[in-house]
């Protein structure tokens, strides 16, 4: 494990020439390593067709090189320049109105388009080839924040072929594809695949076996989509790390699949941009941690992403001051953009890398912070970046090891879920946060795994919430681990095709469970349901369970329904806490993990690290640490942590 | 009249053969005595074009038919297979925003596509001819649940071209049409039919007249659509029932016109998924009947549809416990499947049918529960059916009289005011509603009754509320009858062209009410009007009136405006009262016609069916009768009504 | 200056010609001396192509001239008929979903189609040759309502092109474009003027510049099509007044480009429907005055109207009833159709000129009150008409005067923050009227001035907040002027081109104010901004301000930031206060400035008018107004002004 890194997002084709030196002497100064260019830069690499002009970019990649700055360098395929899209203008996605998007901003490309493939294929290949060896090139950053603004599900002609042809291979024949859809149900029997349609524009809803698989295909197009250039880079500039820079609250792909090509996952961290943007939390928590962020958003994407490639991952962009985009754009409180830096390193990032150097005073993200302001002085995270360089050579480097507990993360669960909420409010997102926040609060670390994982070993609890479809070897690794095990709500309730499973919910989990879900209600946030003899409430969704002999009811609904059953340390959660059920649910099986749980309040978060315990006070009042650190060392901060504050001390 | 019936919506094609024999055993064990099969089976009945299979459906019908149940076999014309589609494209419904609807669903057709109506008469004359005699077919079901998902309105070419056919017939010449319609206003006016476009995204609001014939044009092209099937049915199946299965709170086609052409209306009934999807009632009132429906939404289309077919109807299918299709989907409290068939009976219906027998495991209705579950068990449901079965035999037949009480309802009202509401929140429904839900609250029994009726004999109070174009022989059926009548608010405002009536409002009426309506307001909700020396406040609508010699002012706002005025037994209402204000009106009116009235709680509803009192406990806790029933005898349950609960007591 | 006159608008072709004679005799006897017609009469005027028909209107025309009316002729080019629209199906609008507005209400065309333009001029041409010099007509008004229902921005064929040969126009290479647009950034260079899009469906916000550009193009499209008409009627009718009627709230197009082509400018003043529709004031004060309208939007119109033909303005259409177009349309509170009357002739209008006539009992506006109902009695409005018609002869000349105040307003700067709001709520209409009602409340008369005003002299103070973007001129005349000057916020932030100014905001004028806005931020509604020692908070916007030696802090927030700064007599405002701020911070201003500001109640307002202050009372309650007119004389009322009142005393 090597001491963190800083480093910055800069455009050099945006200011004037003269100006490149002295920005990478300033940057070296700040204590930067790495400085991502060239991602949104097509119509400068390549003017007109097959007219390359890379001399500006060496010249780019040099000076900052002669400082000492590592480069990272981007692929420009997010935005195709207008005479590409003027000579085939069906490379245009096709929204779910029927609509094709326009031209005029970023994204502007269907996945499945063959003749956009090709024309990425080939300036991938020109850039590789010219930079790949290039001193100074220290990684590459294939496309940029796939799925923004929507981009991943495309209704074109050249998807519908693909579609045709994805199915064509899944299922080799119409009548298979017509038994695993269940599509007699309204005579939506197909004879060949060519009478298949996408989802689009259907009277009511479509088969959500349909829609299931053109999720699955539309996510494998940006897989391959994003392979295809990887192969590329790897051929021509072997060695160095290829890159992706994910967003939050993105799950329209999945990121494991897509993961597994790169060999560092990253994402950009915009803490009041998405909680803004795309928080499900009330208004007086939005209100409390309007300048701070959610205290947990950033560790759970931190915890996510660097599961999706083997453990190293970097935040490519960090919001560094207001940003544009979000309904309000406030300015982080004073300390915020250092704190968001240390928890990246808590949680194991290699790089942090702000977003962007100096704000740029013209078009789409004028109004958008940089380090520096448009007048070249220093912006209020210049200073807060700096700080951070500092302490990194106080503390050096930060050691990851496994936590205690472990949720399994589902991207195709989370398609299931916007196919069939069933409740209007059920969002899978939504509870695997829910329960990701409780386990928090409770002061514990959390990994994230994927579905696929088969090894438990080292957890002492594991989470299972909202997995569509259990497959044999997860139940079998589960059951086999030490760890107390929580399944359900929906856990398995559905088959692969998006069917209710021979025997009922949890389907394949009734091995190590005996029950049955006799099926399930909906509610609105108005109804909520009071447990018996525990604190909180179940609301949106709630199932009704058949017990067998070797389940018993731990918990009941005040209806008198069982909320929680167990049978050994396999547990099945029968509805929606809120979040005062929630916390008191996972603590009572956290203790009988043998773990130690706090009652930490809403603005303190902790992450063990290796040796240390980091402690981040996202409120805005001061808070004492005694308590929590006892006598040990503090290497970072004192127990008193002031307002935006961080400290780190020995773990006891 | 015959004792009422059970029955169930089945699907063999979804099945194993090898099931079917079980399933129609427990059907007659369970004492259902109807199966509706097959409407949405075409793509297994002619899975290729003009290549039939009618085997499978005979061998269903005739398991069915062996073990003692009577078969309503649908037309499959809801649910045109792709092959159809494919071979003609434009048959497809084009919607408000000029955008062909996908495939994928079911209800892709677009009414006036000559092709489809073709096709249609195709596949039902050779399922006509094929099963029109066959023993075990009782009746037939016309297609399924015409307008569902909004499929009334196509802006196709088909229906523009014949949309001008219709006005042609109807006004002979553009001119004619130009008058009728006033387009001299905004230089609207035509030289030929061929220049009518749809009202399709034109700038502002187009002219209503307009709008109301394409309403009337769009209502008939169902009403014809239907007949056609109706037509072939009833050739070569003498002596069956035609039935439609019609929905709730569904305006857009006039439902006596169509009714007319079918022996039996029936409707589908879903208390919890109306009551979350289509109410208009606050929120404390449906977390109140969250798991119980409204107390009056059932009643209501009983009522309703009653009138549609001469009186002769069904239940076709019947919610059995949780649905799919609403934003919230709780579970039925248990007794209210009981109840809702109860009421159902009580207010006329033969047959009260149960969607479905059994949940299917896959595609787009997967989370609708049967009567039984996806695992062969018993579902709730399937208990309370059972418990109905021993109460039929036990009550016996069921007789109808003629309430006390009758409402015109009117389709075209409903449009006018769609296309004219002058206020955000007039809804023609909503002030049916109000109206009916006032009546049923003072334990009166309610008739309704098409604005083409001439025979108000036997009614003590007639309630003619909305209205939006009166004809001289209502007007003159109206004073004739012995009843206290109630026109307004609106009532008569317009004429068949949707113009001011000479005179103003109420127009025709004026010959029978002695004032004028010279000019209306409408409010937001935060504005309501008090009255003077009344419970409760106007809202929404309130009209100026200006009195006449003959009428007298009966009560008034309190800014001095006439609210109700009266000449005879003849009655005009200015205004939207709210639930106080109409419930106290109401009863006025009630007692001035010489009915006894109650004051039933919220959740405890009456319904007078010859020589019985049903009383039905809507609510979550129990309730004495011994009030109402006196020492009246009780034939179903007694006094003493839990919640959910039943009983029907002789009438004193 | 002239004594004011009063006015109607009048449909002769929707009446039969008989009653032509009578009404022209009622209006004459009501006191009217201007009739508005023709403007929607196209139909009529060329039934078919090129065959005129204009006896009917020379007739309408000679008989309200034999009444001593004086007639304004409205060109019909508003309602294009429909063998017109089918002969070129493209000059219809498309909209910002790229669909094509169909043909049957009004303003169907696209400003940017020639042939549609060529059309115009044909029939406007054949109407001025044919009645330019006829006695009786006064004037003309070109088209009707440019805007209105959303008719400005087109994304027809018609307009791409058009947009190209603007740009080129402007920009003269692509290079040129590239560099002002910024188009380096994401890739949006362009080779060639024809690769240039509308900024339409793009798959995130296109570049501000490109939109801004776009907003100024179709703007001027707007001005040129209404100079074309101009330019025709000045030929063949000169000597006339060339009239337009503008609307409510509508920022589309340039007022002032626009009104400098025309005489007199109109707009069409529906307190009621405006305050229903267009209103940003809470649901209380919405309630508060339902029937009176917002005390402050008249006044704002009236006033900004004033300023866009050189002082000469009408009110074209007076709302005399309930309208039928708002979402609630309640009717007035009796006297407030005279007291909106008087309040425009307070403000300077020439002529009041009621919409309409007689209520039309057909068609989209059948619920669109009259001054006559449709039964030809007099409506509520009529006798309120005839009230201040009495009122105009006693009272005689109204004399306008300088405000002490001006307002800077600016559409192109409403255009900016509409495409960049950077927080939800910035609107800058929303705080132009804040402005406005805050100096309303402190009883002051107020100006209104386009950005290209070079003349401040005689005003006392300035306010010019939100301006995008200044000149050096501009800044040139306030420093100047001997009044006290507020910029900001964001006055200033952007250059022409949409760029952040070279040393940052407030741009150019930084000359005069040595400060700095470093940074920005939005909030939500819920997160209000707490002023240091000073009433009321900032909300929605708040601004970091970096002071310079030369400039002060004359208010801060209370966490520690300036918010009002002070060079001498310039100002800068770093936020957006709400009521209570804005109120104290200007009232702070005014009394600085030497003027007496009073504490009006929310529904009282006056209005100095040369020698005469009026006094209007939109509150239901009497006001007494003692205190303000002291001694002095009572031209119009008395000190006691009763709800509805209108006053006028001589100034002290």
């Amino acid at each position: 494990m090597e001491r963190p890194q800083l480093g910055v997002c800069y455009y050099p084709e945006h200011w004037p020439q003269s100006m490149w030196a002295q920005d990478a002497q300033r940057m070296a100064q700040l204590g930067l390593k790495f400085v991502r260019i060239g991602e949104f830069a097509w119509s400068r690499l390549e003017p007109s067709p097959g007219k390359y002009n890379f001399e500006w970019l060496r010249e780019a990649i040099d000076t900052l090189h002669r400082h000492g700055l590592n480069v990272v360098l981007g692929t420009p395929t997010a935005t195709p320049p207008k005479w590409l899209v003027d000579s085939m203008p069906d490379m245009l996605q096709v929204d779910n109105q029927g609509r094709a998007r326009g031209f005029g901003s970023r994204r502007h490309y269907c996945f499945s388009h063959e003749g956009y493939r090709e024309a990425c294929g080939k300036i991938v290949t020109a850039l590789a080839k010219q930079f790949g060896q290039q001193p100074g090139i220290a990684a590459w950053q294939v496309d940029n924040e796939y799925d923004c603004h929507g981009t991943t599900l495309s209704y074109s002609a050249s998807a519908k072929s693909a579609f045709r042809n994805w199915l064509a291979r899944k299922y080799q024949s119409s009548d298979a594809l017509n038994r695993a859809w269940g599509n007699v149900f309204w005579s939506m029997e197909y004879n060949s695949f060519d009478e298949i349609e996408l989802p689009l524009l259907a009277v009511t809803e479509a088969n959500p076996a349909h829609r299931m698989d053109f999720r699955r295909f539309s996510s494998d197009q940006v897989a391959s989509f994003n392979k295809l250039q990887c192969d590329i880079v790897r051929r021509y500039s072997p060695g160095r790390d290829i890159i992706h820079n994910f967003m939050g609250r993105t799950l329209a792909f999945d990121h494991y699949k897509l993961g597994a090509d790169l060999d560092v996952s990253a994402w950009d961290s915009y803490p009041l941009g998405f909680l803004d943007q795309r928080s499900d939390r009330p208004e007086a928590f939005r209100q409390k941690f309007l300048r701070a962020g959610d205290p947990d958003w950033q560790a759970f994407h931190h915890d996510l992403y660097r599961s999706t490639s083997k453990g190293r991952w970097w935040v490519m962009e960090q919001q560094p001051g207001p940003v544009n985009w979000a309904q309000h754009n406030p300015a982080p409180a004073p300390g915020m953009v250092r704190l968001w830096t240390w928890e990246a390193f808590a949680h194991g990032a290699e790089v942090v890398s702000y977003f962007r150097w100096r704000q740029v005073p013209f078009a789409q993200e004028q109004m958008h912070a940089g380090l520096l302001r448009p007048d070249n002085a220093e912006a209020p995270g210049f200073n807060e970046a700096h700080a951070v360089s500092a302490e990194i050579a106080q503390i050096g480097a930060i050691t990851q090891t496994l936590a205690d507990v472990v949720i399994v993360f589902d991207y195709a669960s989370a398609w299931a879920w916007e196919i069939q909420p069933q409740g209007a409010e059920f969002d899978y997102f939504r509870l695997i946060f829910d329960c990701y926040k409780a386990l928090r609060s409770l002061g514990l670390s959390v990994d994230i795994t994927s579905p696929h994982n088969r090894d438990f070993r080292g957890y002492k609890l594991v989470l299972v919430p909202g997995l569509f479809s259990l497959d044999p070897e997860l139940v079998e690794s589960l059951a086999q681990s030490q760890a107390m095990v929580l399944l359900g709500p929906r856990t398995g309730s559905k088959t692969a095709n998006f069917a209710i499973p021979d025997g009922l919910a949890p389907g394949l989990a009734k091995e190590v469970l005996d029950l049955k879900i006799t099926h399930v209600e909906s509610l609105p946030q108005s109804a909520p349901l009071a447990m018996a003899k525990h604190p909180g409430n179940l609301f949106f969704w709630r199932e009704f369970v058949e017990l067998g002999e070797r389940c018993t009811a731990v918990l009941s609904s005040a209806d008198g329904n069982t909320v929680l059953a167990k049978q050994g340390k396999m547990h099945y959660l029968a509805g929606w806490p809120d979040d005062l059920a929630m916390r008191s649910m996972l603590e009572r099986l956290a203790v009988n993990a043998g773990l130690a749980t706090f009652d930490l309040p809403q603005g303190l978060r902790l992450r063990r690290a290796g040796g240390l315990v980091f402690a981040f006070n996202y409120d805005s009042e001061p808070v004492d640490l005694a308590g929590l650190a006892g006598n040990n060392d503090f290497v970072l901060g004192s127990a008193s942590l002031p307002a935006a504050g961080v400290a780190a001390f020995r773990a006891g």
